[in-house]
């Protein structure tokens, strides 16, 4: 079934939306809030330690709905790569260790101007992560990011891709995030939704204001742009997907904010845009 | 036949690049430059007019690669879509008299969150634009923008989308550009050149640095980012373009320098990188 406007229970908060906040800020911020769902930062568990980050986030009764990120395969010498592939082996068990089944992909750029090789560093790189991370019982998210990112933060930039590359696995191994910041523009969007049927372990909400005047820290609230929100996410449901919904919003000024206003307003962009 | 690099006598000077430039220091500075083509932009005709215009480029001996633009057809009333219409049949009037057989589209953005509405209305633009286009010799080149555009100036934001589009037309009426910022990213991008042989109407050069700070003026001069630039330009020859190339780079940096200077790099980048 397919509902007009999400329930609450499903909105769950990326930690990067509230960057300022430390991870017990957040939990805090979520349980005062009555958001029941956390996607958690690396960059915020390292800050406390993942002992730590595993009792905090216990304590509090929060589910974690995944954790971001691992990724970034290509590196200009074999040997980077080998670090950046051993640092997806440690993701995949904080992932396990934090309690969530989804470790999201951010899958990295081209070093040099040979973006059809990192296409293949990408490929080789989930093929050697796989089956560490069904032993932990953790899936590989393919993000695929907005095309402006291709340059700095992914190849990966369709979700025509990030399928296609899943495919060559089972469904408990390896699915694709949607995020409708990097794929709204996309004229194939809604049938690659249909195609990722069984496969959708993530979807992320925010939105394109015009103009935007940063790239990496572009995003809006919900409401505040022009994308299609509620149809995306309808068809996403309709798809099968029916976890948690994040709201993942780079953004300065929603950052500036004190966190208690940013997840208040957030509640309320979301019954009305999502 | 493919050439490794490229011949300086098809560079083309796209008026944008030296835009402290009026029309007529622009084809002063081709002319003193050795560059024999230019495409003009319908802002630069209008401060002299265009019968002025049309006299400037005529003396001078350059050939006119392109007028930009046309297109913006999508807007929220049929009132000012008319009015959109009417601005593109003046713009096919003035390529006509400039010389040029070549009316790139700019196809414009959604004015609210309908995206498939506003595609929908670049089509039947295009399709009242064909008869009047043809009966003055000039073919509709359809521009797919980078999809960082698609929320403010083009919904069109894949060559698989503009060759869909011009399929529907006779090769001499409605054809595609190929501007490598535009798509270098696509993971399709070198079928689709393929699926565009006979159509290809122009091949604009500049280059992706990383980061970009700017999104309109985001554009780099040739070597100086990752596109892969030598690469599509010979997937376009051999897709049978073998016209005029244009340097086309919006970027307040080279804006700001005397443009004689810029038409030296240009030279110069365009023979190690084009």
């Amino acid at each position: 079934m397919v509902r007009n406007g999400p329930s609450l229970e499903s909105l769950s908060l990326n930690q990067i939306t509230t960057e300022n906040w430390n991870l017990k800020e957040a939990v805090a911020g979520c349980v005062k809030a009555e958001i029941s769902w956390i996607s958690l930062w690396r960059h915020k568990i390292q800050e406390v330690g993942l002992a730590e980050s595993k009792r905090i986030v216990a304590d509090s009764g929060l589910q974690v709905s995944s954790l971001c990120r691992g990724g970034m395969f290509p590196a200009s010498t074999a040997e980077q790569r080998q670090k950046n592939l051993d640092d997806n082996f440690r993701a995949i068990e904080e992932a396990a260790e934090l309690g969530t089944d989804v470790l999201v992909l951010v899958c990295g750029a081209a070093p040099d101007r040979d973006i059809d090789t990192s296409r293949k560093w990408v490929e080789e790189g989930i093929e050697q992560l796989v089956p560490f991370a069904e032993s932990y019982g953790v899936k590989l998210g393919i993000e695929p990011l907005h095309p402006m990112y291709a340059a700095d933060r992914s190849v990966v930039v369709t979700l025509d891709q990030a399928n296609t590359m899943a495919e060559k696995y089972n469904d408990n191994q390896v699915g694709v995030v949607v995020d409708v910041f990097h794929v709204w523009w996309d004229p194939d969007l809604y049938n690659q939704i249909v195609r990722a049927t069984g496969r959708i372990l993530g979807f992320h909400v925010s939105d394109w204001a015009v103009p935007i005047t940063d790239t990496f820290k572009a995003r809006s609230m919900m409401g505040d742009g022009v994308i299609e929100i509620r149809r995306i996410r309808k068809a996403v449901e309709q798809a099968g997907y029916n976890g948690p919904i994040e709201v993942e919003i780079m953004n300065q000024a929603i950052w500036d904010k004190p966190g208690n206003d940013v997840l208040s307003l957030i509640k309320d962009r979301y019954v009305k845009h999502v």
